[in-house]
């Protein structure tokens, strides 16, 4: 049985592993004020190319967007996402929870524009209803797209112009970035958003997003609240020992192109035997719609998701990829599936 | 520069940071839900001898706190701790940031009796206050004392007379149980909780609490409260792999064991100098009261932190081993104090 | 200028005012523990039949919903409403401020089914996604469209079947049960809810609505709810004093049948012009599609909201009476009406 | 029997009932967007002479200390009151509920100092605690003693020093600036704090708080706010038409004048009797300190609370007169108490 469950089955990268033990027994500051989270935010910010942005390093990504949102809103305020959003979705009510409302839009392919933004704004004209500040937005989505530079750019001038901040979800930025459609760099949605940031769970780390705060707005006593939501790590420097890893090297590009790398074994795999796709996905999750029967079959050797019901006799489905996924592994696959789906043509 | 400040100033036992190496390039279930986890649970059910405990591994106190709070109370009911205890001082008001309030009594020794709970109860009876629903307990405490087997008990039944839920604090659970002063068993507190949590954070472990629900009424979508608080690690097998290790054999208790005995050495070389303590500890965190001008002396070559100013000239100060604390540190530490002292004696 | 804005422009009836002169001057005991709450109270239990229903006295609707929802959720759960619902949309995230996720369903006509909640329960499976717990719906709706007996049974008997609560707003219950599309009663609600209210505010009280708490789970420590949200007023007497009122003869019955009567003047006005509705309502809410040339020149002289723009050239409006709404105005209104109207036809 | 329990047992003065009558059939802007809002707007700004202060009427006390510190605060901001200050003791948590902390200080008489705030700012020194932001007093205090002008200077220059927001709840401000020992204006507290109300519900208003918002920084959306959290009221001209009968007169400074000249005839009885105080009030609530046995006779024929157990057989009680308290009962009071306390002198 092999998983394209998800993209954070495996553990991290050997050279992580290797830093952890290196650093084990030596004592560091505590709550991130070590010399490894140090120079971990310095290699951020060069490769961001702001030097005035505040870095935190937190552990998960549901934490890293409560954090933020909760500390960027005042009570009758609220944040705009996609329909598909993942704070809209699957985070338990966790933005909720911090007394905030999700106001969402629906899209065709999980990600937002300023239009759908402007139809938001349009019914929230008074102080019956909650008043829009933020813009949550996911690089890649939920459903695998990305957002490309003329998009971001556009996002972005609306936003000021309106005075709401965006926030980029980059818990598989390293996807989006080393996907063949993407023409942003990291500089590039450090320019264009107010905060973003850089996830390590679903890139090869243990644990750990890279926080980076650009607005000045959204700078002042962060640490009270990372320290509040629970979320400020004793033994922060293995944050700091993660990131290092990431951006001392091209580490964090080279895993994230190998998940893509092998996704598009697949895409081309499930796109050659003549399947249509949920979402249009460069990156390392991929959304064929397959007949339940094939489905039925593959699931007695590998493990993946189910996204959505498409008729009564077709299923789409989400196979994910990651930094570890192997290689043969990959190749077995489009054997079997080739083999399977002959049936099925 | 040798640490002295807190016990997470380094990694991880050995054993558990091999273990990370040997699992992470296997394909584990996400969120907690993977084989590791299900045994360290098991393991943990065996040492408390309880087996229909909920058990819950979760990266950090705070989080833990303000999960097991929230989750058990209803919006108008309130938490009573004592006046030193972390929820109140320490965790940037995490519990209120949940709603709830937290009701302190002073106490001379960072543990609650009885009779300062009844205090409490006493003055809120009616609607226009908050409702009592909680008793908060640390052991050790903040200030490094420990409760008895008696005074459990006594809290214990108080608590169950009065409907109110016991929870237990065990950050520090492992010095707790190992001091020469302890006569409780991880049993005897599972007995006599409604939830408790074995830290593992400052006994050895990367990061990891093991939170154990023993009432009926706690246990109920508590999945649900850990997600929305943004604490379900994705890679919750860390967590699996680190609390197998702490208790598949003695680890736990050996380490603990550890930072106690060299904290031992400290206090005892305080004690011979003449020093008297603001609290009388048996564990791995010391609160010599010393003259100002020697605390400036030995910051030197030694970090700790300032508890508290007891009068112009004197300060009383916190010394924390841990699971790593060198022998030779601690050697050389008695060594220097014996020296420096001499000129106060 | 005449206002068909909305049903809370006026202040009370006449009797209601008589009474509080009468009150004034004597002293009663405060926070809604005095004899004319408890003996509107014994007014409302034989209203409902039903002897042991926990019954408060509020000021505010949206006061009302926020309590009520907030007392009987966990953290992690959710009431489901209907998209238009106004914990939705009109009350400013109140029920996101108290932690909690508002879940929506589209609706032609303002009114949810088992259908569509079942839709909503459909995708909400584990721990990632918020857990649905109650059903939100208003009696009459925001479209002034109203549930029959078998409709009510129906979501009654699902609620029940899945465990939700079912929670009535009933700002404008007035209206919709002297509807003459109506067939339930007030015992019929008590009946098939688990908690519901009857709206003072919009049906000739200054202000208060009478919360019914049915269901045994609902009912613990809720004055702990009121005062905490800042909602028990000191001088609740004048609570009592007007549910007193408005259910020791008909006039709660009477200044809804007023409402519904002058409505319906307009209704027939805007149907024998030929103009079609936005919706179906026999209540006192109409909402006529009208040439936005035309309510340009009712404005001149009348006072009434917009409700959605339907086409370049049309929109619906909202036209609202009330308990004090003078039929003499409506009259008027209706001659001036169906004189402006006659270039359009 | 009669009442000294509090001072909200009557209803309000004739002037304002008779406003009502005046103003029920006539139709008025909905949610305090009216005329009558609008004047007594501007006789409060004349009264405080501030013509840019930002005032909102609000139903209730308790409500309108909830909205204003929580629409000033960051999340992990807390506000500082003495420990037996109203939002501490007496408001069910609400402060909490929205997620702040309320720091608190012993005081000897109900009133803060500088001092004391300075201690509470000592040892909130970093993020692993809240930030305190705000100081909330009240004049006259949950004691029934004032500030005096130079007082409440000393208060206002610290708190500008240190960056505070000083908050003052009013909900007996009347009484406090009637009382003979009053040196202070309603334009000296508008010009030394940064936020506060006055109080209606306990000064002869059926309810409502006149809050005044001084300081820009908490000025912006509070209309939001107030929505938010239940409390704005659909037919708001209830509150105008209320502050306009308070001050288009005396009408205000008439009625608390009342309360402390029939609580001075209550003190001078007790005092003449050579009963001591629990604290020294000039304002229309007395706590003499009494023998439980006199208490149990006065009881017989009067209302009135327990404030404070004394010793085995004494207990400080408190009186309370209104606006509406009888000069006859008063003197009756007198009379009965001077009887049965001859046994005891």
């Amino acid at each position: 049985m092999y998983c394209f469950n998800n993209d954070y089955s495996e553990g991290a990268h050997p050279k992580i592993l290797e830093s952890f033990i290196q650093a084990s027994l030596i004592q560091h500051a505590g709550y991130s004020l070590d010399t490894h989270t140090e120079h971990a935010k310095e290699l951020i910010r060069k490769e961001i190319k702001q030097n005035d942005a505040d870095i935190h390093l937190i552990v998960g990504g549901t934490q890293t967007n409560m954090i933020t949102i909760s500390a960027a809103l005042r009570p009758h305020q609220a944040v705009i996402a996609a329909e598909t959003g993942h704070i809209n979705v699957h985070e338990t009510g966790s933005i909720e929870s911090t007394g905030h409302k999700v106001l969402t839009q629906p899209t065709p392919d999980g990600k937002l524009t300023p239009d759908m933004i402007q139809k938001t704004l349009d019914w929230h004209i008074d102080e019956h209803m909650v008043q829009p500040k933020m813009v949550y937005i996911s690089n890649t989505t939920e459903l695998g797209t990305q957002y490309t530079l003329a998009e971001l750019e556009a996002l972005s001038a609306f936003c000021r112009q309106k005075n709401l901040y965006l926030f980029l979800d980059g818990a598989r930025l390293g996807a989006a970035l080393t996907s063949p459609a993407n023409d942003l760099t990291m500089a590039d949605i450090a320019r264009l958003t107010d905060v973003f940031y850089i996830g390590g769970t679903k890139n090869g780390a243990l644990f750990g997003e890279a926080l980076v705060i650009l607005h000045p707005d959204l700078k002042p006593d962060f640490r009270f609240m990372i320290k509040q939501k629970g979320a400020m790590l004793a033994k922060g420097f293995l944050l700091g020992i993660q990131f290092e890893e990431l951006f001392q090297h091209d580490l964090f590009y080279e895993m994230a192109s190998h998940a893509n790398e092998t996704a598009a074994v697949l895409k081309k795999t499930f796109a050659d035997c003549g399947f249509p796709f949920f979402s249009q996905s460069c990156t390392n999750q991929q959304f064929p719609i397959l007949p339940n029967v094939l489905i039925a079959k593959l699931r007695e050797s590998y493990e993946f998701q189910d996204q959505q019901v498409v008729d009564e006799e077709h299923t789409a489905v989400r196979f994910v990829t990651s930094w570890a996924t192997r290689e043969d592994a990959v190749q077995q696959f489009a054997e079997d599936f080739r083999r399977l789906a002959a049936a099925f043509q």
